[in-house]
């Protein structure tokens, strides 16, 4: 189904969740008294780094690859990327059975390109470089004619995103605000087809690294505004909004939030530290924010969507050297 | 109540868990496809990292300082502990609104310190040596007349640390064993009082590092063996067995099984990684022994208790120097 201006529908969510289901983990929501009381606030963790593959991720990932007609399918997926999308993709092929390829920089660490392997993936390695990063995956495509699945600017990643505020608000009852990190925009576009749908008085935030804050500019400015190559901890983060994730930002979106490297930082060992959760930098942009604007949160009950759990064990952000 | 022995029977679990319930999590279980497939069994993880003061240990000190009567509450409660104790009996009496004294080898990380005055615990500082800690102990008692909360060999605390197996035998079906980390015991005195009363079938594992294994030792000798500072990465699992423990370990504990340091950190690294759980190396000791021995546990059903996730973020056994 699709809405006029062809966008999904909140059945294609539902019809997504039920295809899914049998893929991903319904994640359990957390609370933290201490974490409250410093902010005034009711917070509500939803713990993604929980999921299947280490991020949520792969609820996009499963949607798209079975969604797929018996034909297209054979022919298998490819994606670029060298993040979580690369094993939720890898992952979710690998459930049906199906070929994933992904074209990945040469100078990737070798612990995900090991986790891609792990799941199944095929890698394909390209210079690190747009230019590239196009031509090697240009050439994966005409030989394999594998479906492409963009990490973010794809409907059907969109629609499986959404699955997760669904969740969220089955979990929560009345929430105020929900805060969620954007990078590309593709969780924060499924928490805005979700909830504008079933939940429409819910504020919707977006929590972005000051250092890669094209996201937060492009919202102010009222058109997509791309960084090149921006430098953030909370790696995640770093890719462009696109027309599709830009159409849910511009006109969902309550307010962008930014948040400097060492406030990310910060968050991040505290929410290890008091919630014994091992989740990723960009996870922790959400409670930077929160902890940054207490007077916008304070009384009210928020949703915060912990991403993912994906980090090297040797090199967290607060080691030296 | 109590059994013929002088003690404690299931209604006293019973009472302690009405008891505690405002104070303590019903904690989750958590589980994992990836290290089901790498054991052969299928783990149930009762995440006590999640616990209140970040530690099962709230339990029994929750149902010691709210089972007080008033008079002797008034006087307050004292213990020695660097540890999860001094958290959470500091926690509970905080709770309580009464004072909680530890005493505290003085060369104890600030951190600890710092955490125990956090919840309102006073800290009076010893030389690091049992004399000193015994000396300064009985000033500390005599000057406040505070009640002794023993760490582990007070059946206050052993029957409030059961109350972590009967949610747990409530949480999951048909279990066929239980594994916990062994230190002074309370744990698995917990497991024993609660296990032997309502699932008698359930086999009852203690995990404990190779270096510090007395109550291996004393398992195997029929009597209480213990060592003089043993040297582990588990430092919650230095302490010995004393009689009431010994009592539940002696009478109802399958078996003992080690796993030596090396293996201790592999496994923390495993569930870290795997499960993004932040947890203590005393908590990875089951996974460890389970690991080594996969004969023992393949097919089953097994519960694992994940003791507590106190850690020091800034000194993790995988970092170097």
């Amino acid at each position: 189904m699709k809405d006029q201006d062809g966008f999904p529908v909140f059945e294609d969510v539902v019809a997504a969740h039920e295809r899914i289901k049998p893929y991903i983990h319904r994640t359990p929501v957390l609370t933290s008294s201490y974490l409250d009381e410093l902010t005034g606030a009711s917070l509500f963790f939803k713990c993604e780094n929980f999921q299947k593959a280490g991020a949520f991720k792969v609820r996009g990932a499963s949607n798209a690859v079975f969604g797929l007609d018996e034909e297209t399918a054979k022919r298998g997926v490819a994606t670029h990327s060298s993040g979580n999308h690369a094993l939720s993709l890898s992952y979710a092929a690998g459930r049906r059975g199906i070929e994933c390829t992904v074209v990945m920089p040469r100078t990737a660490p070798e612990a995900k390109k090991a986790a891609v392997r792990g799941y199944g993936g095929r890698i394909v390695e390209c210079e690190p470089s747009t230019s590239s990063r196009e031509e090697v995956f240009a050439k994966v495509q005409e030989e394999t004619g594998a479906e492409f699945v963009h990490p973010y600017n794809d409907l059907r990643i969109i629609t499986g995103q959404a699955t997760c505020s669904r969740e969220m608000v089955e979990q929560v009852e009345e929430l105020d605000a929900v805060v969620a990190p954007i990078g590309g925009g593709g969780m924060v576009s499924g928490c805005c087809l979700t909830l504008s749908n079933i939940a429409p008085g819910v504020e919707i935030y977006a929590a972005e690294p000051e250092q890669a804050d094209d996201a937060y500019r492009s919202f102010k400015a009222g058109h997509i505004i791309a960084d090149d190559a921006p430098v953030t901890v909370a790696d995640g983060l770093k890719v462009p909004l696109k027309d599709n994730t830009w159409h849910y930002v511009s006109n969902h979106v309550t307010d962008i939030l930014t948040a400097s490297e060492d406030e990310i930082v910060d968050a991040m060992r505290l929410i290890w530290q008091r919630m014994k959760l091992v989740m990723e930098p960009s996870s922790a942009v959400p409670l930077a924010t929160i902890l940054k604007n207490p007077d916008t949160f304070k009384g009210k009950r928020v949703g915060i969507i912990i991403t993912g759990g994906n980090v090297d064990l040797d090199k967290l952000p607060w080691m030296k050297g």
